[in-house]
């Protein structure tokens, strides 16, 4: 049994590499049993209370299973925009009252802070399940957690992050928290959409050795880990740039003959076309186990904040 | 303990008269078990998720119930179409994600075909709760177990299906189902509105005596079961049709003095002005007791797709 | 075990002294036991259904956490507006139908009388979450239960009421359920929204001392309770009337340097801005406590309705 250093999980930064063990450690222990056939009962008697400021289905079921399968209850605010905050209530005073009816509180919100402003709040536990270009923490841990499972471990490996790396909350959270081991990167985008230099100076500061690139297919062959994201029409000023470059970022299976037999290729859905279908039959295509895995890493820390790990 | 060939319930014409009748023993055991206070754990530790794509809160809530009687948790979009298929993720990715939250699926969704490909996609079970002009099966069993709850068998009734019966896809189903049995059948609607061509064919080929007729009185001295549906407006193409026709089916509670005094009515709800109030009180007036069959039978259906029925 | 005389929850005068004694009681174990970290297993194998025909985030979540306290399920219609009820289908037909998939259903609705109309219509225990500018009975005895647990006991305490009291549902409930006990009243508001003279007259009647006046400082000095509501612009015919009363409304810090050391402020939530935030940490400040004593207000009431308290 081990804790956390804070009561709240509101940034993916917050984690030391111990903590960051503890959480896989304690995410993998509740899968064996699972995977036993056991009916837990870690959260007996809790209510968990799923707060979301703008929808996000997946994060909320993912959470609302999590909690489930440790034997505790959710109530479920899905659109909590149209509710008593829409009458001009304070998320400070929303807070204070959920925290009323809950033991534990997860916050989607669209503005950046709202999870740290809700933790000031309260003393119940509050975990940020995305503030808008904010922080998702749970979404990096989850991704992490992926890359032990399917690479056995991350210390040596070369990721490759590609597609929007200019406004991606969920590659740029990536990155610094696999700063915390050994690994090579490689920044995979158009120019208009490079990784942010206060990432990339990060990064370097903390040690790691990254290359830019704009070829996916350069990148294909040297990397242990593909993580794809989506690049978006609306993020470019000139439309025919747009058009030029959208097919350069989309993953064919041909494309997979010259990567890696062990490459590892996650997205963080949900995808539109920059992962073709048919590379859903190769035996890296993990991009569904990785949205499977929101669940024991969502179990481990709904347990560890509420001290029943 | 038995098992169902298939692992979804996708059409009400998959079953075998042998599955139905385990179908129906189930529901019984479970409904026994009800009455007599019994707190289940058939489905303990099990995750429902409701999928909706359009809203349909009595079969959502008749499924959810259903799983929290067996002591099973259950997450719910019950407005599927804002979440992320509204990103454009496609029904296959929406349902490989949600393979990872939950151990069985309900899907409802407006495309004929939907929870085909569904149960296509994923490993889990699939049970169709409506799929557009397509399939409903779970409301034609819980039809039949009202009918057999009623008039203690099917065999040997004449059953009498009226309203629009062109467009009821409820209709279409119970009457696939019932051919199964030695019924005889009424068709009551209107010209516009008769049952389709290949549906009567089918139901004949398997041996089924039916009359088609316009006169719901005439009907209604036959029947063991009337079986009423709704007539919409908007179905006619000439409004002075629909004005014509609208009160010939219109179920008064004086239509039922020459109706035999055993005769069952049923309507799958929700009815605006097609059954008068003062019919809720006639002893045979079983459209709320058909509603509420939808649990044990949702129960037996859930218990029997996860092998623990 | 004692019980309550109606199955029903409808209005806050329907009960009698011995029977708020007995809410007020039952709510109190419940507490103590969450308090002590039981595991309540009072409402075990009992769904409960929330019905809302308007949003109520806060109300609808309290009655969930309490039914998921004592060890019930939960079956919710956030939105019933856009369900079978937009099909024409009346509140009759749809009590009628949730009676098949629930034990207990609370009920919020726009329009007055809905409640005891759901509660003609069904055997079930149906509760009154507010019926439009109706009752609201459970928040009454949730206020009640905040003053009996920060002032010891209600009688002989000087209770004001502040703010919109013409259009106040909460206040004309609450003033009706205090005149059960030897309290003295203080109704504070503005001419144009002055408590309506029948609730006037009612409270007079019973014996109660009431004195009217516009100046909160001054209501400040005496009042043992507080209880604020808030004065909305939309409720003035003369928009200038309303800036110039607005602020003689907020209830500031500095105020209450004149009143009681002991006084308790309510409000029912949401507040917007008539109670400064640095009101917030003032001891005799309750409104987040009221909050959260929904919940064993709420427990006590769904445990004594279905005959488990």
């Amino acid at each position: 049994m081990g804790k956390l250093g804070r009561k709240d999980v509101l940034r993916s930064d917050q984690f030391t590499v111990d903590e960051i063990d503890l959480i896989v450690k304690t995410a993998r222990r509740f899968e064996a049993a699972l995977d036993a056939g056991e009916v837990l009962e870690t959260m007996r008697g809790l209510v968990l209370v799923t707060l979301f400021f703008e929808p996000s289905t997946r994060t909320r079921l993912s959470f609302e299973t999590a909690m489930h399968r440790l034997g505790g209850d959710v109530i479920t605010v899905a659109e909590a925009k149209s509710s008593s905050a829409s009458k001009g209530e304070s998320l400070h005073d929303t807070i204070k009252t959920v925290e009323g009816y809950a033991d534990v509180i997860v916050l989607r919100h669209p503005r950046i802070g709202a999870a740290e402003e809700a933790a000031a709040a309260t003393p119940r536990p509050v975990l940020n399940a995305g503030d808008g270009a904010g922080q998702h923490p749970t979404q990096s841990l989850l991704d992490l957690y992926t890359i032990l499972n399917e690479q056995g471990e991350v210390d040596g490996r070369t990721i490759a992050l590609a597609g929007d790396l200019h406004n991606g909350r969920t590659v740029h959270s990536l990155a610094l928290l696999l700063s915390n081991y050994d690994v090579r990167f490689l920044f995979v985008a158009p120019d208009a959409l490079r990784m942010p230099t206060e990432i990339v100076e990060q990064v370097t500061a903390a040690g790691i050795d990254v290359r830019e690139t704009a070829d996916l297919g350069e990148a294909l062959r040297e990397a242990d880990v593909l993580y794809m994201t989506r690049i978006q029409r609306e993020r470019f000023e000139d439309p025919e740039e747009y058009e030029r470059l959208k097919d350069a970022f989309v993953l064919q299976r041909a494309m997979l003959d010259r990567a890696k037999p062990t490459v590892t290729i996650l997205h963080p859905l949900p995808r539109v076309n920059e992962i073709a279908a048919d590379v859903d039959g190769h035996p890296g295509a993990a991009y569904f186990r990785q949205s499977a895995n929101g669940v024991p890493i969502r179990m481990a820390l709904l347990a560890l904040v509420a001290g029943r790990a």
